[in-house]
């Protein structure tokens, strides 16, 4: 890091920051300037809270220079992760398409939609058990028994299934029903939650948080990996900013910084990050053509009645005009799907 | 609410969705303009998610009338509710002032800040055992070992101590140790983590989420009223924004905003909401005379060596001061501390 | 628009908001709900700041019911709008490209840059000769000596030029020199600058402000539009957000969203938009087909010496691999380039 | 600045580099760390875009270390500024109030609110005679008429006047009627504007951008010193985030870190900040306690038939019930009103 020192800073403060240095164990290489002096700390030592130095007399600002995340970067391992789901791979030449509803609302409707969309030429099926919702009078899932629906749609039609785990103490009930798990918004920073899934070694797809930088997202990959499971795949579901005449905005040059900072496969959910279903299939292609590994999308059969997210669900027949266009966009950047 | 139709819709989309309206259990009431026609739909179906009917053919937005939250409202009770922390009254005339360490880091540490923060007129003692680091490399807090530290502290000194809980399974054990429960920023929308602390009656701060609306604040607490605890104290503690020169922006409308909208006591946190601890004692007082019930302070004996937020922290001595400072300030707005 | 009472309201109360609603010349049409009364006011009074009401007894909101905007509005022009900039149609089925260098800075610049970028297809050339610099030390661009090379370069090479006005006083001028004017982010808001490019009736592409919602920046190409000129383009080219790890933040919503709202042109800044060169590419493939209309790029061939902007300008040969790129991908979606 | 390479740039491109650096003007110090180089560039270059090392091999980024900002610097002039507008002087012990409505309406409202603000104790008048308004249809303010109205009322009261200036042209007009200018959030980096506000030397309030950071609002500040004005009052507003509860949210933070920072003066206006009248005395207090030098706002006799802002002015005996708080005080943070 780099510590940056006040104009005014005299040479007895210089002096005691050198001494912290040491003590902390780095190598400490001042640079006098005319106005400032600054001066580096050599050493790794992954976890250092470099703002340690800010509180001390003559500091005026800490620059850390090495990222904060190791196992993530593509820094350290060049070439890209895919993330087998039981056979159907994220992250490889083939995009990844994963559709169904935001919430499993009942048997009837889980398995036509799961038809649907299989028909259409998904890879996976999405639905919602346990649902995170902002008021305690909402529809709250169906928990275990949406499981089973989930669990018995995706081996009827040979769909590998993931679903939203929300608890610590889901982990392993949600695991043995569902191909993938899925950390959502809310939870990209519940670490006991990245804790028991790091543990677990379930394939999940980590959503970014709901004003998460592209660094705290990472560093909550990181922890997923530092407890043991590699098979993470980021999903970009929009942030939040001062627009409001869309859920959310869509950070679409976080695809492309992504794929230059990790090895980790990048998908997109397009259907949280507009919250308007008609805005779905064009942002669908840009992300597509922007290098993302994939989408995630609701489906629903009649989304005026969905129990959630029915805005932003589309028909599964714009669904399948949607691969048939997704099929055509990915002949001509070197993909497939 | 108010169903807006497009310009464009024409009878029969206008026909459905009155039908719709009924079919859902409310009265429609149809305003017919010289551009658009509105439908009011009358009736109180509490959790009812309105944006269903955004689906539907010739919707062109719907806006909802009804407050989404109930129980922490003012509507519902229009008197301040005063959380008594064994003895320790919050949102009462007299204004609280918590202080501690961010970490518990030592036996000597905690005793040290507790006995001098006691000295200067604290009336709760703050340090946390479970910490929510970014980095899985970062400290992560001493567990049960720091709360027996944080207990022993508060009988020496006679402070009450709270903490925060990161974790639904640790809620009872936190408890037990604990006059009163955290939650902090990250976890507002933590909902199996607001069950448990709703479930468990114990009085609780909830922190304001990173970038949380006033709206889904409020919406949090409902969480925790709604499951059977109505010792809920709110704490602004800084929103994330575009502006990088401080960790946070604290949101000081919000202060008197919140005094109208629910009976719950309003803390501020000046330490995460500043992240620099220079500014403090400004924002304190600002905070303070702005109406707010109280603050939450970070205090340590040796920030450069603090193992989190050390540059935020603020020496027990400038600490005293500001307790001075506060006390002519409290006189002159009708209050104590 | 809608006027919410509160729900303590009284009679009087509403009896004198509906007279107010009559005074300002609407019909009052109020609905008594369980609850809350919600008052409609019927009439269009384009202008009318409904905000009034909020001052009144009793009064909890008020929610407008009709857009701002008018004339830029698809609702009163469903047909797209084709902006003719001398021969180069924008918004038109072929896809336009605008490049070009930040600055211009010396003959030998921009007319090698011109020559490079006509020669890999490009529509236009962009050029600034006016810089709005956040700093007063910083170079602040040739003046009219800069547009008349950018005149010259456009002449040699039979691409079209465009280049930003800043000053309601320049306009005659630089649209003496200029084929199409710019209106930079941070004078999206500049009304009179507006007013002065309104009346000049010249093509103008308008940038969306550094944090302008959809709505306040088709209310400033309202301005623009409601002085006399029709011939806008949008151009997105980012937004601020909390996200420092790309200049902006690209809304991709926004495109297909614009598409729905107005009958103007859209294109998109990727450079501005990711602040980083290696983004461009990808960026731009993801916003075309997604529906934008065309690309404005900072275009350099010497970026480490350029005089502004250097660290998002791609060097011509990137750029030539790009137009290619965009050509298959244009074939795909139904247009050309 | 210091320049950080990336972990695997080679020898060659470091030297490339150094070289760089020496080209344009620099010293350079590389330090050698186990992962990355860091090179550090002594000199002081004030205007030096250091960003044109990002586009250079190697390179991962550049930290600026030098502050952009001279003038407006505290550690330039370490003492406060005190900005004399005829007789009343800003940023002295002596707290200020400028008072009045958000637009000059008539004859009758502008000496009616006058008079009732100068007896409440309100050292200056305000009023807009120019609006920038988002839509063109809304009322546009009374122009020169109003300066007359406005002018006069000062005369009768004894108030100084204050009004904004939108537009380059109108500097010297305006500065003919008025004690003191104004520049408006949108107007905030209107470098034209800047330029002639700073060549006329007439003391001026400078609001904040909607979305400036702190550091883009002193450059501002810089460019009006830097052509020679140096009587300039910061006025914070209000910033714009995600949160719609309030029209704007008010950085506390924002007033002492500008006091560290800066020596000019630093005022509030708590109308715009917060958008509803009823926040507004909390606001007020917050701020002044929080050390702000004065406060302006937005009084109107009546409100819901105000042309402009109607819903966040308060009534005269409003404003008088606030200033006899504020005088209290005043009185224990050591200042008066």
């Amino acid at each position: 890091m780099i510590i940056v020192m006040q104009p005014n800073a005299d040479k007895e403060q210089i002096k005691h920051v050198e001494e912290q240095i040491k003590a902390f164990g780095f190598q400490a290489h001042p640079i006098y300037g005319e106005f400032k002096t600054v001066i580096g700390a050599i050493g790794d030592k992954t976890g250092f809270d470099s703002q340690v130095f800010l509180n001390m007399p003559g500091v005026e600002t800490v620059v850390p220079i090495m990222k904060p995340y190791k196992l993530v970067s593509r820094e350290l391992k060049s070439d890209n992760t895919v993330v087998d789901v039981n056979g159907v791979k994220i992250g490889d030449e083939k995009l990844i398409s994963i559709a169904g509803p935001c919430a499993i609302e009942s048997e009837r409707q889980i398995m036509d939609i799961a038809c649907a969309v299989k028909k259409a030429g998904a890879d996976m099926l999405r639905g919602g058990a346990y649902k995170p919702r902002t008021s305690p009078y909402a529809f709250q899932g169906l928990g275990e028994d949406g499981l089973k629906l989930l669990a018995q749609a995706g081996q009827e039609t040979g769909l590998r299934v993931v679903t939203e785990v929300v608890d610590p103490r889901d982990v392993e009930l949600v695991a043995s029903y569902a191909d993938m798990l899925q950390i959502g918004a809310r939870n990209m920073q519940n670490y006991r939650l990245l804790q028991e899934i790091g543990a677990s070694k379930k394939p999940v797809i980590l959503k970014r948080g709901i004003s998460a930088t592209i660094e705290e997202w990472l560093m909550a990959a990181e922890y997923i990996l530092y407890n043991g499971n590699t098979n993470v795949v980021l999903c970009e579901r929009g942030i939040r900013t001062y627009e409001t005449a869309t859920r959310n905005t869509l950070d679409l040059n976080a695809i492309p910084l992504l794929k230059e900072l990790t090895h980790l496969p990048v998908i997109v959910d397009p259907s949280h990050a507009t919250g308007l279903w008609r805005l779905v299939p064009s942002v669908s292609m840009g992300v597509i053509a922007a290098g993302a590994d994939g989408l995630i999308i609701e489906v629903h059969n009649d989304p005026s009645h969905a129990l959630s997210d029915g805005p932003q669900s589309i028909l599964p027949e714009r669904f399948a005009e949607l691969m048939v266009n997704l099929k055509a966009l990915a002949a001509i950047i070197g993909r497939s799907i």
